[in-house]
């Protein structure tokens, strides 16, 4: 489908880009993208081949195009396709799309001109951050022109009385962080990728990740944003105020909508103060009935200063060892958790947690683990559970699923998947963060199949449905998961999203193919 | 403008609206109600004459429309103009409208089909919960049918594990809040109308209040919503999880909407444990700079178990004292601050607690105070800030104004306005939760007067916007602020609002002349 629609250059490039053989991770990817495995990007099938999907009848990007975002921003135009490459695929190298395009617009000027473009020349547009999207959203599924946020790295101000950042989208999480700790703040947000990952990403996917039991939801801490329509107009909702009243809050539109209604370009947040005193316990429980009881004991004892509670079962643990000669001090148990405190007072922080220990050791709920008070300690425990999604990559294809739950049923999900894949599939493990109803979900083989793929779905959807729980806790639809929307939304639902995207981008032109069905 | 249009019934009203004089404060109306004023409603202008507004092209209710709701809920079908009476002004008595209905549905169903109706009949409906709006959006301005949440009152579902809780819009927050302790949890919203307010109302005006510095905006916390759209269809996002990322977050866009584009009928909520340990401060400050100096500290120092940082100027202590007779044991400073600590180790809490006041006391900041940790002292102690709002209404007409700002402006819009409007005002105060950089500021007066609210606004506004604040932090627009959206919000997205008004609301019949200019 994507040879249907070269494009049209004078010369053609040097090497096609089917042909070229290039290691993956040419970009520093921070954390997860580091250690990501090794197969090269050409391996991974065409999207619009492996799911059969039929390209929108957008225009074809022309040589007048290139030449007219060249004037526009010389020297961040790309069209070389051995440079376009990784941003074609994603990283699970699961989907893969042919761009011949990106852009690195630096301004929030410089996207709503090339939108306004687009627009008006009905091409399509895929708006991409760090591209550590899970479910094939940050990626191209045909030729769509990838609007690149790489640039866009700038921080705008920060309020050390009122703790509000304000930076453009492409501002990368742990850049962020480290920027904000100098001053003794953190970001309200925390998750495996944010080396890689970027702030504009993060909220168009409502990324939850590692400290959402604390801070709560990017809806919550998110204060404002910029945003460029798909028609090239901006959208200034870029407050930097707690608490405003003033008329419908449109922003929320935009967190969680994964570029499909518009480029988010700056982002307002309120970040908490970088807490003192900060600890970690690593346990292990011989049952995942324990694993609960502990989280009910610990919410009570810990009480504000638990941060984090996650958990791993053993199979998650043997393939980080495998994979990433990662070693544990905490061994023999079926299941682990990771409890993390951040208070103000050391003292007290460490009182709370060993009269927590002590109980969880003495009543049988814990039967072995480790406390780290120091950072590199900290950061050691944290990368057991942190690269369970590298080590996944290094074990095969992954299928990958990101349900919410009712932390009872959790757990379940992952035993009946495992009796009813039996030897099909490589492994099939669960983790994730407990504390906040949500299960990582996986299942790895030698390579992708159908026949896999078909046993697994849709019975995970329905078995989410039948628990009331959702489909996509936190990843997103994408491309991957849309069509299973109707597991988590009612019709009514979903043709008011459609309503929504046919008034704000009446084209379609903003990231296609993705997130309704 | 409103006798224009009376119910064409086939008797007269035994007695007409205009004449019957009947005392305020018919119903319950917990703590800010049970204080209100002792003036009678028909003493009010009517909305229509005193702003001059002019009544949309509506259906009028007609008898047969009446026959049609009275066969629909037998016996919650209101026409009787004494019983509507209090229905029709607000909590202030500041607007008053002339709704000869009002309807007192018990379920979703009843509320859908109400709507269908009022569409297709081209009939403006006024969704009400407790009445206890400060902007005026939550009486009619004309005749609009008074749709009320107060049977609506059933919890559907609490889960302790998860902390959820899910209910019918028309519960008491106290109620709930009571409820929910009883099982050791705690609302995270608390605000002084709690004793007659409905959570359905809280979260169309996305109640901020007393927790907000604590356990974030509803933003954050409410989890789902049903809600009934103009045409009576309903749209069911009443998802009880903390973390679902299928599609667009359409419920958002209901919270803070001030009941016009949809009516909510069922909240689900994630509620916080109770705190095992409360300790209340009450201090006295000699400088606005000092107030701000003691939050700084005590946010470094009180750290995770700061849960309320609110100020109050002398003025306001001074009124508290003279209309509701409370006496305060901190006296004789320009400022006082109300610190609230929240916690789950009372040891640990006390400690911190007294490190901070030795702290504060001994550099100066703070110059008197006493602290509270028994429920009954502490209950004393927050009614000399919650009932400020009370005490102003004893005053005279007040003027309201709930604006967001920097916090080290906060005060000086206080000080400016007094200079500026100087013996024509009665009384200019200021008061707020600081902790969130919300100061309301309250100008009261004999009476209304045109020539007074000249000198206020648009004043208040022009300064609040060269400061980026926000015109309405969290009491909404409502009747009385819509037409200064714009201080707050640049055109654009005072367009796009009018848009999904528009798309979800065509014919404009929920709650109109509200929030949109």
């Amino acid at each position: 489908a994507c040879a249907a629609g070269p494009l049209r250059r004078s010369q053609p490039p040097a090497v096609p880009a089917e042909v070229v053989s290039r290691p993956w991770g040419v970009r520093p990817r921070g954390r997860r993208g580091l250690h990501g495995s090794s197969s090269s990007p050409q391996e991974v099938v065409l999207t619009s081949e492996r799911y059969g999907v039929e390209r929108l009848p957008f225009s074809r990007v022309s040589d007048g195009d290139v030449a007219f975002f060249e004037r526009m921003m010389p020297g961040r135009v790309v069209t070389n396709p051995e440079e376009l490459k990784p941003f074609n695929v994603d990283w699970l190298k699961s989907v893969r799309g042919c761009s011949k395009l990106m852009l690195k617009p630096q301004t929030t000027a410089e996207v709503s001109q090339v939108l306004r473009y687009c627009y008006e020349r009905n091409l399509a547009v895929n708006p991409q951050g760090g591209n550590t999207g899970l479910v094939g959203g940050s990626v191209p599924v045909f030729d769509e022109i990838i609007l690149s946020t790489v640039l866009m790295n700038r921080i705008i101000s920060f309020d050390k009385v009122s703790g509000i950042l304000v930076c453009q989208a492409g501002c990368v999480l742990e850049k962020l962080n480290e920027y904000l700790e100098e001053q003794a703040f953190v970001m309200p947000l925390d998750l495996g990728a944010k080396g890689t990952c970027h702030i504009g990403g993060n909220v168009a996917t409502n990324a939850g990740g590692l400290r959402l039991l604390r801070y709560g939801s990017l809806r919550g801490t998110v204060l404002g944003l910029e945003v460029v329509l798909a028609d090239g107009s901006t959208l200034d909702c870029l407050a930097s105020l707690r608490k405003d009243n003033t008329g419908y809050d449109l922003k929320q539109l935009f967190i969680g909508s994964e570029g499909t209604l518009g480029v988010i370009t700056a982002v307002s947040i309120l970040c908490p103060q970088k807490p003192t005193a900060v600890n970690l316990a690593f346990l292990g429980c011989q049952s995942f009935a324990k694993v609960l009881e502990t989280f009910t004991t610990c919410r009570i004892m810990l009480g504000e200063i638990l941060s984090a509670y996650e958990f791993m079962d053993e199979k998650c643990m043997e393939l980080v060892k495998r994979h990433l000669k990662l070693s544990s001090p905490v061994t023999d148990s079926p299941f682990y958790v990771l409890i993390e405190t951040s208070g103000s007072n050391s003292t007290h922080d460490e009182e709370k947690l060993s009269n927590f220990l002590e109980q969880a050791m003495t009543s049988g709920l814990v039967t072995d683990g480790t406390v780290a008070t120091d950072d590199k300690k900290i950061k050691t425990l944290w990368g057991l559970r942190e690269r369970i999604t590298e080590a996944l990559a290094h074990d095969g294809y992954v299928y990958k699923y990101d349900i919410s739950l009712p932390v009872e049923k959790l757990y379940d999900l992952v035993t009946d998947m495992r009796a009813r894949l039996g030897r099909s599939a490589k492994n099939v493990v669960g983790y994730g963060h407990l504390g906040d109803g949500n299960l990582h979900l996986n299942i790895t083989a030698e390579s992708y199949s159908h026949s896999l793929l078909d046993a697994i779905e849709p019975f995970v959807y329905e078995w989410s449905a039948r628990y009331n729980g959702s489909i996509s806790a936190e990843h997103g639809l994408g491309f991957k998961k849309k069509q299973f929307i109707q597991y988590s939304k009612p019709n009514e639902a979903i043709l008011l999203m459609k309503r929504f995207k046919a008034m704000l981008d009446p084209k379609g032109i903003l990231n296609p193919y993705k997130m309704l069905p």
